[in-house]
């Protein structure tokens, strides 16, 4: 096991890392801004894609797969597009190395050089949108409900784990529709399956709201966006959905024939979440001991160890153990018996608390002659005693119990730390307190929005779905405003 | 639907191409040697996909992810893993674009110039060998057991759709051992996995062994492959499993202290199949009307096409349809019920023979008042009547029927185009009259197997590991060999 963590009072940012690294989730490579996924990390992350991707087959959607590579021209073809993407990316000019004769060292043949450059794919809309060409003729041919799990490349100088690194892996869904009424709904059903998946899998409430146009994605004429907030008051956004409307469809000369035989441009939508959510699941739930995991993705639930003298004691508890864990898989739960006698109990204890693990089930001798068994939940440290007969039962209500807690209390936190304020200097005196979201009038334009953030940091997160018309003045300007919007300061 | 295919008598490769085209499998891309994979095509790499990765973790192996790039100079660490991979690899330069004050057109920014070339993945041995030196310390660290789902790129001038692309998707086992005999049997054991893998659920028999040095994997110590048998009697690799030895644990310094405190260096595996598979796949089990699928990876096991005059008929058809469907579905049966009313009867029978789909059932008026329904089996083109009432059991041993049964077919085309030579002229008259496996004695030397592939363009497919013992001449030299290789010309 590992040292002891920062604790995030003392540290967040190092809590953060110390805790990536120790938990074996990830690390950074020697490669500048990529990282290596490690097995526990990749397991959760490949718990949280099965279920997307349930849900995204449920919707509808297919998957594919589109070429790693785009060609420098494509890039260009949308003219918001390429200033939001074209600036920090991996540039693929060569195609071979060579052995030079006089140094021996290998080196980039000089005489392979690509006529045009190949962007290593930071999103694919283009690609994407360039096939459709050939795929739409007619009104038949809609909707194209495509899905593509890959991985991507943004240059990113400042990396940190999971949350801003270089390459990271992600679901790119990519629609195409015939009228603008069908990409609309399409991105709101996703962004609103994202939302299901952030609450009800990762225990993580989140707002779900519409970007200001500065934070628009970069070719989309609106950005759909779930957003939550981690423990450091800082707002964190989750996964994102775009109205595309028909960009694309011109940048990439994508016409189809309506019914009536006319000719139109498609409609488009386009929605992703990264190994970023993995992050997210992090900060919204650990405490300075580790990890702490929702049951729902956790890749063990339930760890049994055992506490003993001899090895005689050890057989008998290993085969009460192993009974319980056959009754537990049953019912679907994931369970890890630890008999690993080269680490002592109180370090197996510690390890699972950093691993996140939700249930831990101790057993020793005197366990053994009352048929009983300890067990601790990770969220609250609460032990109990049990008897073994029917502890199947309690264990999976209390699954899903620390299922529930963990959403009521990350949505206590949120609560607590969401303000409605109503003066500029009221606004800054609550981001520099106790930080969260801050719900504020704003006239609406692009030049208050940018001067709040460079005197605050804090930017427009998003303006929620849910909000009311309300009559209100503008914090900074005192402009008229008809709702509330979400600032906070971000990851 | 498409067009009629070209016949495989009339020319092999163009029926492949409008094969795996007009099926919706995948198609080329702009980007030079990169595909893209369709829906259709994707769901059955996903059905293999899946079934393989619950075959790796059975086997105790679990998933991690690891950089898409490599820098340049760790593919100079291992003298022959460089000369194998180096030369035909995307390699990136730069990491930004911008665009130029003069022209307005997008260009790479020569002021983003990377110290040291990233090369985009051909393999990954020499990044995760880098990230393991700091993972093992001791014996206590091993076995790691770790395979990764990855895209990785080799640059190829002449490319085929799943055969030979640019791009392509895979998986890369990487284990690291305390022992040499740890390593060989892990390499073995991931053999007989794939081997496992190719004959029951993908329905094609695999000859196991080990290749010649010249054939080896760049790095290895042993090269262990299934080969398979296409159609056109050429022989197509279907998968590989290499013992490294030491190689990339000196490579990289990768030393682990052995329980009497003595440091060793570590040692070896690695194994990979992929969407190469899909091309083994399509050309062992498919004829001129398009796509035959296996049973237990097709996307859609059992279709269902109503044959009717009007609405009333529809709706009376698809109320028994969905019947059925239910139940075929209870029993695990993915089944697809094809109301499209836009489309006749006839043109959905041949667009499902072109799709491969292993069960098709058709229903019309007369069947609503007799209670039956066609079935009609893609392997042998057969039909049969079945009263509605029980179809589902008839069915589910139907599919399994047809798994067999295209299993027994390929087996049959192998034995009947795998041939014992035992001299030059008859091997070559086999190789040029019926093609397939030839069976012959051969010195063991690297000139004669170079000989032999310049004159015949046959190679060495493999050793098989059941080759028995017997004296013999070598059919090129005449020198003593004591057990047959199997040469045959290879995709």
């Amino acid at each position: 096991m590992a040292n002891k963590l920062t604790s995030r009072a003392e540290d967040y940012s190092k809590w953060y890392n110390e805790l990536v690294m120790q938990a074996d989730l990830a690390q950074h490579s020697e490669v500048k801004g990529c990282m290596v996924i490690k097995p526990y990390g990749y397991a959760i992350w490949e718990n949280m894609r099965d279920v997307l991707d349930k849900m995204f087959k449920e919707t509808g959607h297919q998957n594919a797969y589109f070429p790693l590579f785009i060609p420098k021209s494509y890039m260009s073809k949308e003219a918001k597009h390429v200033e939001g993407f074209a600036k920090e990316c991996a540039v693929v000019t060569h195609y071979r190395l060579k052995t030079d004769e006089l140094t021996g060292e290998v080196v980039v043949d000089p005489d392979a050089k690509l006529e045009e450059e190949l962007i290593v794919r930071p999103t694919s809309e283009t690609i994407i949108w360039n096939t459709y060409r050939n795929w739409i003729q007619s009104y038949r041919d809609l909707p194209i409900l495509i899905n593509q799990w890959a991985n991507v490349v943004r240059w990113e100088m400042r990396t940190r784990l999971f949350l801003r690194t270089a390459e990271f892996l992600w679901q790119e869904g990519h629609t195409a529709h015939a009228t603008k009424a069908e990409a609309i709904e399409e991105s709101e059903k996703m962004l609103h399956v994202y939302a299901k998946f952030a609450e009800e899998w990762m225990a993580m409430p989140v707002i779900r709201g519409v970007k200001s146009e500065s934070e628009r994605f970069a070719g989309a004429e609106d950005t759909y966006c779930i957003e939550a907030l981690m423990q450091d008051g800082k707002a964190l956004q989750a996964g994102t959905s775009h109205f595309l409307g028909q960009n694309f469809a011109k940048a990439f000369d994508v016409k189809f024939a309506d019914k009536t035989g006319k000719m139109e441009y498609v409609w488009a939508s386009s929605w992703g979440v990264s190994t970023r959510l993995m992050g997210a699941l992090i900060m919204t739930h650990s405490d300075d001991e580790g990890l702490v995991l929702p049951p729902k993705l956790a890749p063990i639930q339930v760890v049994m160890v055992p506490i003993y003298k001899n090895d005689e004691q050890l057989a008998a508890l290993a085969a009460k153990m192993d009974e319980l864990s056959a009754k537990l898989t049953a019912k679907g739960i994931r369970v890890k018996v630890d008999l690993d006698d080269t680490k002592k109990p109180g370090w197996k204890f510690a390890e699972y608390e950093l691993k996140g693990v939700p249930v831990r089930i101790a057993m020793g001798p005197r366990d053994l002659e009352n048929g009983s068994i300890e067990v601790a939940r990770r969220d609250t440290k609460e032990k109990m005693a049990l008897q073994m007969e029917g502890a199947e039962e309690v264990i999976e209500a209390l699954l899903n119990k620390i299922q529930e807690n963990l959403f009521l209390r990350s949505s206590e936190f949120r609560t607590n730390h969401t303000t409605e304020v109503n003066d500029y200097d009221e606004f800054k005196q609550v981001l520099n307190s106790k930080g969260g979201f801050v719900s504020a009038h704003w006239d609406g334009t692009a030049e208050t929005e940018e001067k709040i953030k460079q005197e605050t940091k804090a930017t427009i997160r998003c303006i929620p779905l849910d909000a009311k018309e309300e009559e209100g003045k503008c914090i900074y300007t005192g402009a008229p405003s008809s709702k509330r919007v979400l600032f906070a300061k971000a990851y």
